[in-house]
């Protein structure tokens, strides 16, 4: 089976955005047992797009789209397809249905171009979009092509992501090929180069099977795919050893997810004091469903104010030693679990630049943790830009949390 | 001119591996004055990519590809395209050169599959690689493509990159359009369907220009490219009426920056307190370089335990009107910003889901804003899941504070 995926969308190709829509589509077509044979990106362009659904008519039995089903003048996928293949568009009444209930349930009207989405083409079928108003469409043995099958997904990734598992996957399973597993170990505080390297001997060892490292400012992933779960077993087995306590979890979640885990499995709970993170490592960790069950909070110290204000630091400290320094990060993780009674305090200062201001260069990060049995304090040198020494000071300091839990 | 680019390796479609290379690409060619028409990833699969490139040559007159350069027998970019020309492959001896000095270099023989890298289609021109062993190819007038460039790249991002700059980009100079310059006009509180009808009129009125709408959770961008930058000024001397003040901003930047840029140029200061965002919005502040000039921090009070420990709320008030109501929420917006003694205090809490914890449904949110003429506060129900509900509870808030500001 020949599939192909056709991502739409002018700004996949003149502006800085990634298309990650199809990224996630192969993913799960690989749960399937099944593959892109291509993906291609185009923009809102009649013409191209006219012209690459010709193309992809002709040589693809299954074609996957995202994007160009919203209101507005540049969005005709569907309208295309519909000329590509001789019918017609009409109005779909339960998609109309669904888009006014939409609308009634947030007390807005929708706009007359919003009734150009509920316009399905002849012979096809809408699916329904329970989080946004563009439904979109199955289309099954389309004019002149029997067997193949035409889906098109809306560009909003979760609009997009939430269609294919509750309708498009389902539709799709009969097609399914010999299904894998996929193995997936988290693992923070090394770098990609030297967990490849790390790694070797057991990925060579399991040469047979398909292996990926995934980096991120946070964490890596390690993936790996196999047919039968015995083989990734044996493979988490010989992984073990190597990677030691920087494996962080197996299986879904990541980073902030274990530090939430390891807190709530010890009846633990956890304050933070930010100054550089500026707010990222609680909103990182308040990301996670359920993370009230063990964060109870902290102070965004982003001035010095802040800190004498809102966690009762003397000023002549900051004074002394700076607002970016061992002993003040130490006493912003004393005072922020004193002030909220928490099992543990958690404390990050820096310089994450552009300017170098005060005596720190930029990237330097002190992360300090108070717990049950006393305060540690680490200070690392981070590289790279703002964003980047802010996410990875992030990182840096909820793997430190983790160890010390390990430890305690 | 139309210009295509081909990705070339089977990780771009079966893994959670990104075509980073092709976006760096289409900003290149932006700064050219040029664009993508098309852009396609396909594997490392002869018959796929033969397919490609005939395509591709049919309708192409710049076509750019990375990959499939390397020594193995999954690498036949070069092998594919001199078969599909009618021309053959041919050692270049300059490129042998560079490639035995790269391995004398580093005390390392060549493997004998490295030779196959010095192979260039006859009528071709090796592109060197100082940083790699697998020199790319620059064809121009390639047999009946009179007009026609073929560039070939590696797929390592470093020296694709390198190849560009020094090489190819110098190459296509000639070529360069005439530079366009893009408006971008920040949006916010406004659906992007409500945009689309609302500037309907005046987009037609420039019909010729190319127009993009951009929305993400926190706001929606207008962008417009034109040659001349009375054309622009035109565009937006009659996009202002209609934009009223839901325009943000013109230019680079995004909400947050225009809520900086407005404390900043009045000298003031903002604390905030957050519930429901856990951070996320002060973490969307400091992501702003300078951000400290207004913002002072402030406290993130996910539990009722840190509202009172941090921001002295009584426990009564809590347990009479709730954590998620508007007196809560005023109370939180005037302690954050008496206790940093900031000009204005920002105050969010709401139900972010998944579960319904309390009272007030998933989706609501409270947002109060305490300043100079007091305070005043909104209730919003705001649609998504957990992570949506949080950044547009954010842009909710930053958006109410900039109207804020105007009013102040």
């Amino acid at each position: 089976m020949r599939i192909e995926c056709i991502a739409i969308g002018t700004e996949l190709l003149t502006t800085r955005r990634l298309d990650t829509n199809s990224v996630w589509l192969g993913e799960r077509l690989a749960d399937l047992g099944l593959a892109f044979h291509r993906k291609t990106a185009v923009g809102d362009n009649r013409e191209d797009l006219a012209g690459l659904i010709r193309e992809a008519l002709t040589r693809s039995d299954l074609i996957l789209t995202t994007g160009g089903l919203g209101p507005t003048f540049d969005d005709f996928t569907k309208e295309l397809f519909a000329e590509a293949l001789g019918v017609a568009l009409v109005e779909d009444a339960g998609a109309r249905a669904d888009m006014l209930a939409f609308y009634t349930a947030r007390n807005r009207t929708p706009a007359q171009s919003n009734f150009k989405q509920v316009l399905i083409p002849v012979g096809a079928e809408p699916l329904r979009n329970p989080v946004g108003t563009a439904p979109g469409v199955w289309w099954q043995d389309p004019p002149g092509h029997p067997g193949a099958r035409i889906v098109m997904m809306p560009g909003v990734p979760r609009e997009m992501k939430r269609m294919w598992e509750d309708q498009v996957e389902p539709r799709l399973q009969p097609l399914a090929g010999e299904p894998t597993q996929t193995l997936r170990m988290v693992v923070a505080g090394v770098p990609e180069s030297t967990l490849d390297e790390r790694t070797r001997d057991v990925r060579e060892r399991h040469g047979q099977l398909e292996w990926t490292i995934l980096a991120s400012l946070t964490q890596v992933e390690l993936l790996v795919r196999a047919h039968d779960s015995a083989t990734l077993a044996q493979v988490l087995t010989d992984m073990r050893p190597v990677l030691g306590h920087d494996l962080v979890s197996v299986g879904p979640g990541n980073l902030e997810e274990a530090v939430l885990t390891g807190l709530e499995s010890r009846g633990q709970t956890l304050a933070v004091a930010e100054s550089m993170t500026g707010g990222l490592l609680s909103a990182r960790l308040t990301a996670i469903p359920g993370a009230s069950r063990s964060f109870l909070g902290g102070a965004t110290v982003y001035s010095p104010a802040a800190k004498t204000a809102l966690l009762g630091l003397p000023a002549s400290l900051l004074a002394d030693q700076g607002t970016v320094s061992e002993a003040t990060t130490h006493a912003l993780a004393v005072a922020t679990r004193q002030a909220l009674g928490a099992t543990w305090g958690l404390a990050v200062t820096g310089n994450a630049g552009p300017a170098t201001e005060g005596t720190e260069p930029v990237g330097t990060v002190y992360i300090s943790v108070d717990g049950p049995r006393g305060a540690s304090t680490i200070r690392r040198n981070i590289p790279g830009d703002r964003p980047d020494v802010q996410l990875r000071g992030v990182a840096a300091a909820l793997n430190f949390l983790r160890r010390q839990l390990d430890l305690a």
